[in-house]
């Protein structure tokens, strides 16, 4: 490249498109098997496939352990992944801003490579707008991800009355994490974001209990875990019951929360899934989840009651119980 | 909505988010098929599919004869139907700068809606993220197509000498229409963008002619004709030669085009395709397409030849050649 920094002509078509696209190529080895032709023929098994599409805005773009490159793949492959599908195929769309460092981009590429490779996914099609400076904030990324399923699609229809909520690890350390960069809470470095890719936990654990045991697999991300178990509760028109002490929160989290006025329970995460499975396979779930590197603070939150109600109950350690609404809004823009 | 215009937390995944994910679903209608879900189910067939990704920066968001939202479906339908799949799905993902009309937002949407309707495809999944004013500018939107192949994919290397070029219709119309609009050059009423969904008229021609006779097809956007021969030439090695009389270019973009001292070859277009044929269909091509809306300026402009090159030949009106370079930037940004 003879440029350090993204020029306008690097998306109009022409030369410099083709010298940016090379670079992306390069940068991405062997998990890009895209041709330059418009799309991408890639191979399929099965009669179903699922397909997700996420954006990512994230701020700051590098952080402490990862970048807005390791979001954009691992919110995706999530997002298919607990569908119950297995993910294949990702397509990375970039909108840069003029002037982002060519060298930036490289480390954002490096990311997005190294994370493709970690969850076994291919990238297949690509696209990248060019924007004049201050028409967008440094670089936006898209990422469309495509599974196939090789077993049934899990599906929320299913939950039960008595089936235990589990949740993967802990919550709200991706939120401050951020926030903390930001603005310089000091917690940037004890409290690290969870971002990681969860298809290989899932399709182990979906390989080792009998199907339709796990019930449903949600990734916990903006919104929080109120917005999820609340849209989960109104759906199954159930009461969704939790224990406030078994939240598997970080200290240094729980400072940090009540130091900014929020509940971490509220907070986005990038590498943390709920799961709604029967009483029988708890422990068997449990089990291999604390044997997973993504999944050693796995722990059973609660579980579905009898109630006919679309509210999520917390106990709180006092033994009183409290509501968990959902909130109207929070002001935490950019996490994800 | 209460709300008339975007604020931050219709994107935070929480209350308001539900709010506005209500409206776009809605507004979409049964052009929508996804559900509250994290990733789509789809049924599909065969054993291929195609895929390809686009995000759309256009500035202005409106003009004459479209918007934003009509582009961003055209596009990506174009795209994977000149790689000679039938489009099926698209996600819709979009970026919305904080104070972004609702209006706004529901006119582009209703663009959506119409342009999926006539290109036949459903909308299968989306995402909506929120950033602060200044941010982004206005809206951003990323779609990703998948497509079936009910016949071989096209394939550029199966091009051969005497091979005839055809164009589907003007050239520079889009490019044009939107930079006139910018700066009111006066061309915007006179000289329409030619933004349409090519997959009807795709479809059409490759079922009326024997497999094969039609080798490949593309779309010239970006970068415009030349960009998109020369990538051709560059890719068979023989020489593309193409005769200047025959371009089709409205006498009135030719004016505008001279004033703005660029020439329709380079210009992005949104609704035409060139395609490569064999000389036995050459007619029934040209046939077929000016009976279609999106056809009816068709007209060969070239020919495949024997001379081993990675040149693009423009043979002009005085009988004189040049050489068709592709420019190495022009700087016209966000015009798709």
């Amino acid at each position: 490249m003879k440029n350090d920094k993204i020029v306008l002509d690097h998306g109009t078509g022409a030369k410099l498109s083709h010298e940016l696209i090379s670079l992306i190529v390069e940068t991405l080895g062997d998990v890009y098997i895209g041709k330059m032709e418009d799309s991408a023929v890639l191979p399929i098994t099965g009669d179903r496939i699922a397909v997700t599409t996420d954006s990512f805005v994230v701020t700051p773009v590098f952080f402490g352990n990862g970048d807005i490159g390791k979001i954009s793949v691992c919110g995706t492959v999530n997002d298919i992944a607990v569908s119950g599908a297995k993910p294949l195929y990702l397509t990375l769309a970039m909108i840069l801003e003029t002037g982002f460092p060519i060298a930036d981009l490289v480390k954002i590429l490096t990311s997005i490579r190294n994370a493709s490779k970690e969850a076994n996914i291919k990238i297949v099609a690509g696209d990248t707008k060019v924007v004049n400076e201050g028409e967008i904030d440094k670089i936006c990324i898209n990422t469309t991800g495509v599974g196939i399923f090789e077993r049934e699609p899990l599906n929320m229809n299913k939950i039960e009355s008595g089936d235990k909520l589990i949740l993967s690890g802990y919550i709200g350390n991706h939120s401050i994490h951020l926030l903390s960069v930001r603005v310089g809470l000091g917690y940037e470095k004890r409290i690290m974001s969870d971002c990681a890719p969860l298809n290989g936990l899932i399709e182990e654990l979906l390989n080792a209990v009998p199907a339709g045991s796990i019930k449903t697999i949600r990734d916990v991300t903006r919104g929080g875990l109120s917005s999820v178990l609340n849209e989960f509760s109104g759906h199954i028109g159930k009461s969704i019951v939790i224990e406030e002490e078994k939240l598997p929160i970080m200290p240094e989290t729980a400072m940090a929360s009540d130091m900014l006025g929020i509940n971490p329970i509220h907070l986005a995460n990038e590498g943390c899934i709920c799961l709604f499975v029967k009483p029988e396979v708890e422990e068997k779930v449990l089990e291999i989840m604390k044997k997973h590197k993504y999944g050693q603070k796995a722990v059973t939150i609660g579980s579905v009651s009898n109630e006919k109600s679309t509210d999520v109950v917390m106990i709180k350690v006092d033994g009183s119980s409290k509501i968990v609404e959902e909130l109207i809004g929070m002001e935490l823009p950019r996490l994800c």
